[in-house]
């Protein structure tokens, strides 16, 4: 049996941090917080009763150093971090094999989006696993069960794979929205009347594949409302129409 | 005081009829359904306790009847009815004034997906009133309130806004979900693990604004991120990827 990870330090104090270091606090001892950022490591640190470290090289020696910051920081904070160390990180995007080589070298990736204001039910979020060697990739497996009931080994390609989706279906969603927004506040209208079906949208595809749930008109092949609404559009989001629109029939088509 | 509606018939029997059908029999006697598919329209009837009527003719004179079918159909349905008979229909995007004006004629257009598997609640959901004379708009307004706290009096040119607005957070965003689904599918992934992202980037909406929610590559400015995502792509999800990209970028620049 494969010994388990008892205790943790974190680098990073942002969204993931924060979630991460919360959620974990309730399984692992977390010993220190280190951040760029003071303040916001500072409040991290007293919520998970962890010692605030100033410096990188000031943290509690722990079992695991868990980095939670933005990808182009990961190989910088990884040079500040003895080699003998275990070290996991938290990025979709940042292949294992680009990261100078290290014995214990892991991710543990949750397909999701986090801001501080929200609680996430981690429980049923997918989080993925990688490591150098599968003794620690079974390591933070095991971490990972500790927060969810779907976690899943992954190949770097697989994670690459499941971020760019992620922006797919959170980064242009959203934007989608925030068009659909713009479009609103331009015809004095409140965004508040979109939330309803901002939601159903969504909890319409926990059960429904994307292909079953399609209506409108560009599936009704309804050419008559898609001509006016390009008419009564503008700049981007008259092209985004467009090549949705276009998208959409292209699939749906006999 | 304005009058009451206390009994309606309905024409049509697909999604809407289904759901705007089912919520007014827990507050107005529903006499008779008529709809081109006699099966579903026999089904609604049976669920609700009304008369299945053959021909639109055979319908019970009701103090509304109340027109849930396709936009294209709202016209032909109108001519078989008796010009002293009041009606609503429940189309955002058919303005009132593209319809043979008769006395009581009004909308009563909710803004959301609806769906029969689905259970949806109301109660949130926002329903957009016209009427051709300001008493009949005053009874559908009383009678969406029976439904929704949140009814609202709106002009044709709204009400098509709003159908656009729909549109884009429903329909583009739906076929966003789909792209990511294709593109997960030809890497051999599970369509399953973007659903708690789906949700939460939804459920983030409800409080927050898409501006202040927007992360992701785009946002941040990560080009390398962004050029290794458009090689990963092909063909039509590489272009809304580009212009979603390029649109984020535009509108959060410093």
């Amino acid at each position: 049996m494969s010994k388990t990870i008892g205790s943790i330090s974190i680098i990073g104090s942002g969204n993931v941090a924060h979630h991460l270091g919360k959620a974990f606090a309730g399984h692992i001892k977390i010993n220190s917080i280190y951040s760029r950022n003071k303040e916001t490591a500072n409040e991290l640190a007293e919520d998970i009763h962890a010692f605030h470290a100033n410096e990188i090289k000031d943290l509690i020696p722990s079992d695991l150093i868990l980095i939670c910051v933005n990808d182009d920081e990961i190989y910088s904070v990884l040079e500040q971090i003895p080699e003998n160390q275990s070290v996991a990180y938290s990025s979709g995007s940042v292949g294992l094999t680009e990261l100078p080589h290290r014995f214990d070298l892991g991710v543990i990736y949750p397909l999701q989006t986090f801001s501080k204001a929200r609680n996430v039910d981690l429980f049923e979020v997918p989080f993925f696993i990688e490591a150098t060697n599968e003794v620690f990739a079974q390591q933070l497996f095991d971490m990972a069960w500790l927060l969810s009931r779907k976690v899943i080994f992954a190949t770097s390609t697989d994670r690459k794979n499941l971020h760019l989706a992620g922006v797919m279906v959170n980064n242009f969603v959203n934007h989608l929205d925030f068009l659909a927004e713009q479009f609103l506040k331009q015809n004095s209208m409140e965004w508040d009347y979109l939330k309803p079906l901002i939601k159903e949208t969504a909890m319409k595809l926990q059960s429904k594949r994307p292909f079953e749930a399609q209506t409108g008109p560009a599936v009704r092949g309804d050419q008559k409302t898609i001509e006016r609404h390009l008419s009564m559009l503008q700049g981007e989001t008259k092209e985004v129409y467009q090549i949705l629109t276009e998208s959409i029939q292209k699939h749906h088509k006999a």
